[in-house]
């Protein structure tokens, strides 16, 4: 071996190894997430050679910049280390972790077991005061000062060494010495971790979701936005903090479905809010028969007034009608004759929609399209998504997305509609989204929802999902509820309050209501496809329960 | 929201994601260690949007580069992936993970549903037709021949639907489609991960730990290498393969501990073989009571001839007579007086030995030199080190160490004599030490055997870390066998021979020697202070059992 190949490393490494550095997601690829004043603990494994004892700190900063804010870390024995800290402004944060040899206290535990064994100390002692004469000089006035008479103490040899040692064991001196450590071989963990901070909605919140345009009094009409504000005062009485509306588009008339999913509609039949677009716009507009924007506007603010934020649904899809489809073909997929692909399932098909074609060489205009119309809906005060479908759309479309809308407004929450399987949940909960429908309506058992809550409760995955409890969508009216009666629904609703911080209703819910398409876990006489007028305080109800 | 802030990808990003790539020790930092021929099998989670399938391989090469390996990742199920491989040489690798979009199975699954469901299925043969061209351009012959038979006859109208899906669906052509998918929009997994491949013996093997100066019949004076050579066909017999011998080298004079740990030596004692360095010379030279290094070089040959390897202790520190203490003051810990500090751990002293400083200025030197008596050894024909209290040593040292021994030779074997707490024997092993003693000697009941194994079989600590299981050594006979007698021996060589690859003896074991140092784990008369001649075939050995 010849000694180029000897090469030694620029400088003497630290002594230190930092490692298990928790929480870390993916190794850093994507942030934990926390709410403004939730706790945020880090561990951390330490270890270093010998008998010396380390002194670690947490450091955390804005992903913009600025300066570390430090933690000093508690030891849990076992070289396990645990920091605590707690952010107050929402965005994106970095942390890491320092560590160091901490030779005050090392030098202190060994005087200690020295003077147990009643050894002679006085070396020892010109040793420690050459220590604290060190860290006075790393220290300021007046710990500077303290400092430098411990020094003198230690080193004043007129003084009997067990009343030198007992000042050098003071537990205020050994943590002032701590305070001007020499960090000049600290170990650096080698990676700035990535931190969220969501406001509070993003973790604790209930939600109601209703069809604006069932909330008048005539089922042959779609009620308007303003008629539809008359339900406030109830749904805030309820306690909900969240109202969530399906699309408010206009909705295509080609191949429109009609009541309960009928291939083809009757005349005044409403169509599906899913299926978004005609000639008055696309996933910009309002339906006229709900108003106008000016009237959404209003009636956002009406929300705001009981405390209620708004939260839209976006559905990534197209009516056959939709303007993108004329303007943008290029964002759909064609058929070797030229058609476009509607929605297909084998065996299900959805001829009223079109699906986006992310595969497209326009992809640039698209997610740029697509980004748009989040932004559109953020100046018009909407900041809570519920977004149709994500995971049948490229999850790095998403990442992007959520992160451009996240750094103009940190506060927007988007709440993922993903019935999948559970690593595609959790993917598109690492990459952005605040939280997570979930599994809880097929958890009816007690085995089942502890299996499941815990999952959902146990790091790493609740470092970053949140799951958004509903008790029911328009698409999941479990046979539990179908078949249970008033009881059910109260037993189901008091474990989505309790079992989670956040969890939400579909309409019709508090009126109990349970009746299927038979076989199946759809409603009958789904509000999907037909307005639906109800007696929102018919005998049964259990919105004083929910309140 | 300016349209500068809505900054796109500079390409399309990947539609899958590929994360829990397992093995991957701390973020990749370490690597993981298998032994030639021992089966490597990486899991990972690949996910991606809708309904498309995906195919990944893992990718394997050398460090120093060369072309990556690919073996497939077969599919488990909830999108966790598997792949085996194995390596045939020893040295570092690297290995990543790279997936797609398998476009054709995609489309073939989706055929298959819409044949089930009696959809016509002309554009989509249409489509497959040209899936299997494109393919078909990626091949080469024969395979391309082949592929642009089935496009040829997926595109011919003349053939009914159903016959061309057939062909279309075929396995073997499902199979040769997939051998070349379009990889352009792959995702690569973001790191390469480190894999180290050591030879098998630093998995299996069976150790014998003797002192040479003992293996004579003149309790009076050592014996010699010549001598000690005498005892090879007996510890061949016996099934080992490993004989590891205690310092070889010169002893210290000045403060040298006589028989039984005594603080003065008696004359004649011969002092303990951990006190390196006398005049004759330190760490690269052999006592001269043992021979020469003439003589040390013969014997590892007879022990090769016996299919034996010959392990060294390398242990770093000097007793006051080392030359090294005059040659180098600066890499020695000097009190306020000047004096060097010998090792203490109170109320503990050890006057008969000064550890080395690694705090020094001249660090550089320090390493350079101790990794020449690595050097020194391997050129003698050593592989096998024992290393003594590596944790009292900094850990980046012995990464460097080890790095640079096997970057020369990839078959040493390194085995940390670290006991100490649990994280910082796995920081040992993650940074290059093959193997590490165990707390096995003091695991007797079954519930702690069960609890311990667990820990040592379960990933990552498996990844990483591999025990050698002595039974004693010479610093530790458990209580269990100082009372149990001869079967207490045959369980515990039972139990350390089945429950891992590895395991070792200290000699005397096979004669059932248990007589402690009353209240300790010391043996009576302990061979550390003083030669010891024995009857290897006294009654009641259990050599014939361990064999």
């Amino acid at each position: 071996m010849t000694s180029s190949t000897r090469r030694l490393p620029d400088q003497r490494p630290s002594r230190v190894i930092i490692d298990a550095v928790f929480p870390e997601i993916d190794d850093g690829r994507f942030p934990a997430k926390r709410t403004v004043g939730e706790r945020f603990e880090v561990t951390a494994h330490i270890v270093s050679d010998g008998h010396d004892l380390v002194d670690a700190v947490l450091r955390l900063r804005p992903e913009a910049g600025g300066d570390w804010a430090e933690v000093h870390f508690e030891a849990l024995g076992n070289d396990e280390y645990r920091a605590r800290a707690t952010a107050r402004t929402p965005g994106r944060y970095r942390y890491t972790v320092e560590a160091w040899i901490d030779a005050y206290r090392s030098w202190a535990t060994d005087l200690e077991r020295r003077v147990m064994a009643n050894w002679d100390i006085a070396s020892e002692l010109r040793e420690g005061a050459r220590f604290v004469e060190e860290a006075a000089n790393r220290a300021g006035w007046p710990d500077a000062e303290r400092l430098r008479v411990l020094a003198a103490r230690l080193a004043d040899e007129s003084i009997p060494q067990l009343e030198r040692a007992s000042s050098a064991l003071d537990p205020e001196y050994v943590a002032l010495a701590a305070l001007y450590p020499d960090r000049g071989n600290a170990a650096r963990y080698d990676r700035e971790l990535p931190l969220v901070i969501d406001s509070e909605r993003a973790r604790y919140g209930t939600w109601y979701e209703m069809f604006p345009r069932s909330q008048g009094t005539d089922p042959n009409r779609s009620a308007t936005f303003r008629e539809a504000a008359g339900r406030l005062p109830d749904i805030a009485a309820m306690g909900f903090d969240v109202l969530y509306l399906p699309p408010v588009h206009p909705i295509g008339t080609t191949k429109r479905k009609g009541r309960n999913n009928a291939l083809e509609a009757a005349p005044g039949d409403p169509g599906s809010p899913w299926a978004i677009g005609g000639p008055e716009g696309g996933h910009t507009a309002v339906h006229p028969d709900l108003g106008t924007i000016e009237d959404f506007d209003w009636f956002v603010g009406e929300a705001r007034n009981f405390g209620i934020d708004v939260a839209l649904d976006i559905a990534f899809q197209c009516s056959p009608d939709h303007p993108w489809v004329h303007e943008h073909p290029e964002w759909f997929r064609h058929r070797p004759d030229g058609s476009i692909k509607y929605a297909e399932n084998p065996p299900k098909r959805y001829e009223d929609v079109y699906p986006l074609d992310f595969d497209t060489e326009a992809w640039e205009s698209l997610w740029t399209a697509l980004l748009g119309v989040f932004e559109f809906w953020l100046d018009h005060g909407v900041k809570i998504f519920r977004v149709d479908n994500p995971h049948t759309k490229p999850f790095p479309f998403w990442e992007w997305l959520i992160g451009q809308i996240k750094a103009r407004e940190p506060s927007a929450l988007f709440l993922a509609e993903a019935f999948t399987r559970p690593k595609r949940m959790q993917a598109l909960a690492k990459l952005g989204f605040d939280q997570s429908y979930s599994y809880f309506t097929w958890r009816n058992s007690k085995a089942e929802i502890v299996e499941y809550f815990t999952e959902l409760t146990t790091p790493p995955v609740s470092e970053f999902m949140r799951a958004n409890l509903f008790v029911n969508t328009p698409d999941i009216l479990h046979e539990y509820l179908q078949v249970g009666g008033r009881p059910a629904f109260l037993v189901r609703a008091t474990l989505a309050a309790t079992l989670g911080p956040t969890y939400g209703i579909y309409s019709g819910f508090e009126l109990c209501e349970g009746d299927p398409v038979p076989g199946t876990e759809e409603y009958a006489d789904s509000e999907k496809y037909q307005v639906k007028v109800r007696d929102w305080d018919a005998p049964g109800n259990i919105k004083a329960e929910i309140s």
